[in-house]
């Protein structure tokens, strides 16, 4: 399940009392939940990375990036409850050694193990805690221990994050798996974004860095605002070539293949961010037709999804399309209101330049419903794209939802 | 007193029921708030105007937008409870009546009128409640009811937001007031924000117009973010000469005094917007000094001032200084991390790269004020900007709030 479901990948998890250590424990209280794990490959890795747009990167995004050019990888090494971000020299220097602890007890190369920390940020990591972690994680890996990592870097999630599927391709079996934390929805430029996909797929060098933005920018940058990053977000896709096949090339129908299961992984996952953005009861999909580009229509389908007066809306069942069509307006992408077609839950409230008089009941009902739909038809071009988000509640709502009744 | 403060304006107004007509009501309901205005100048103005960015405007953006072009504005007539925006065709005829029946009433030409509406997106203006209200409005002008025109364009403000000083300009004492409503500073990108001011300077025709965009930089597009406004936001400076004095000429140290005093009530106006934000309960206003330059500074300013984790850790009194290092980093604002001095309260939080052991409980106390300044010293430039906003409540606060603790 999850990253140990592609074969060769194993996990290990630690109960660090990290965060508590952070916070100023002189002990780590007893009842720990897992704070970190390590993910560990039978074979080095071809392995792609995108990491936060932001000017402030934490020490794990800046080892990451060095590491990543040498491309062997073999190991990941992920801590919550401590962001080591905005922490100097000091930072570098523990995680640094997070990589090297790993890589000692792996009898790798430190620059073998990327690492990733989420958490409060301009606190120094607990060394002392993770270099136990470390040792306790190496010494317990397992590929039945997926889930278990998923829930090792959970921060607020509410829930572990996982996806698996496999595929056939070029004959061969190959399995792609993943998981990933976030839930910060309601302003998803501060919550840290961690994404992890495996397969055990043999490709050419090279292949996953060619993969990984083109996936993002079609999953998690659609439930995470580009530009507006954390400290520490990181996707990253690392494939072991253990399924024996042969090694799949670039521009190959075998590497659309591949790279299409691997975006498969990573929306279900964003699909899952969404769903637990912090108070969230429902997930919106917001889907965008026929817009100029696909990059306009990633632009406003986003700009639906993050709306929080939308957000307050569809929470208070009030069938407000008014507010899709400003947060389309103000997206940035091309807008021709006499060519808009805007359904919600799979009625049309929107055409030809104006409202249509619908059965408001209907569209409230839809807006109800655990899950929904939003589709907008631009009606100028063949751009498409998704966008997933979850609605917002409590004193926000009081004042917005009931805005038009 | 507000917009009637400068010599030669008078507002008048009237309770339509607009907001329950647009949702249905067949007869006005009893104990209406009023929710119509007309604000009339003595004399024809030079006026200048900045719009919504967003690409659906409403009717009266647009009507506006074309009214300026003559320059002769004598009359503003603004109405609450329905935007007009997304109406099409009918929309447009409704704010060109809008500005006709004004005019009627006032013995204007129509395209002296400008005319603005704050509500409900999509639904049609109810015409016949409006034209009551302007002949209410009109038949009642008094240079006393500067406050109530303020009252009457508020939507969900919880009070009225007027500003007035008065300056002497080469001998002549010059009057400036304003008024402004605009509260969903959660997401500011859909609460219309409408303000005015008025001064009964003299000055030459087409200097108002040069004023608009760089008083409405540093002040209200420091509340609301450029570029994510909803489809009616609006901004309207006029100029009616009854001062007396020598018309003003662009590029004179009288007209940097003229602007520094509109200047001033814009900044009034924004502030009284930041804490009248919905659910709040204290303003945060955010420097940015030393930026590599005034647009940079306003950036990076907006950023801090709109993250909601900065805007919870305020509410909670919670000292996560990273948060607001991470907003400057996301903002796109130049920033070199070992060159920034952070203080929160007057307090130093953050210098030479790292953060500064302060004592936790004076921070604390810091962020538990009403009122809590911010100071980034990024020392890159002379650039400089400040920001308004205001903290975050209730259910995101709870999850947010105590994240370091």
């Amino acid at each position: 399940m999850a990253v140990t479901y592609a074969r060769g990948f194993r996990a290990g998890t630690a109960a660090c009392g990290i965060k508590a250590f952070t916070a100023g424990a002189s002990a780590i209280p007893s009842g720990q939940k897992d704070d970190l794990c390590v993910i560990h490959s039978a074979y080095p890795c071809d392995t792609g990375g995108v990491f936060t747009t932001n000017k402030v990167k934490s020490a794990s995004v800046v080892i990451d990036q060095l590491h990543l050019q040498r491309n062997r990888v073999q190991a990941l090494t992920i801590n919550s409850g401590n962001a080591n971000a905005c922490t100097g020299a000091q930072g570098f220097r523990d995680a640094l050694l997070m990589a090297k602890l790993s890589a000692d007890r792996l009898d790798l190369d430190p620059d073998q193990v990327l690492v990733s920390s989420t958490g409060v940020i301009g606190r120094f990591l607990p060394m002392g805690a993770i270099k136990s972690g470390i040792a306790e994680a190496c010494g317990k890996l397992s590929d039945a221990k997926g889930v278990d990592a998923a829930r090792a870097i959970m921060t607020t999630d509410t829930v572990p994050k996982t996806a698996q599927l496999d595929v056939e391709i070029g004959g061969a079996r190959v399995r792609v798996g993943g998981m990933c934390k976030g839930s910060g929805m309601i302003h998803p430029n501060m919550a840290t974004m961690l994404a992890y996909i495996t397969t055990d797929a043999a490709v050419e060098p090279g292949l996953m860095s060619t993969f990984v933005k083109s996936i993002a920018d079609r999953s998690f940058n659609q439930v995470t605002v580009d530009g507006d990053s954390s400290t520490n977000d990181s996707f990253l896709v690392l494939a072991n070539g253990a399924a024996g096949n042969e090694p799949i090339k670039a521009g190959s129908a075998e590497a659309e293949e591949l790279r299409a299961a691997m975006e498969q992984v990573a929306r279900d996952l964003s699909r899952a961010i969404a769903r637990d953005g912090e108070g969230a009861t429902k997930l919106i999909t917001v889907k965008v037709e026929d817009a100029l580009s696909d990059n306009d229509a990633r632009t406003a389908a986003r700009a639906v999804a993050s709306s929080s007066l939308v957000k307050t809306a569809v929470h208070g069942g009030d069938p407000n399309w008014g507010r899709i069509v400003c947060a389309l307006g103000y997206s940035g992408a091309e807008l021709a209101l006499d060519r808009l077609h805007l359904t919600v839950g799979g009625l049309v409230v929107f055409e030809r330049g104006a409202g249509v008089d619908v059965d408001l009941g209907a569209v409230r009902r839809a807006f109800e419903q655990s899950e929904i739909e939003i589709v907008a038809t631009l009606g100028l071009g063949k751009g498409r794209a998704e966008s997933w988000g979850c609605d917002l509640s409590e004193e926000y709502v009081r004042i917005n939802a009931d805005y038009t009744t």
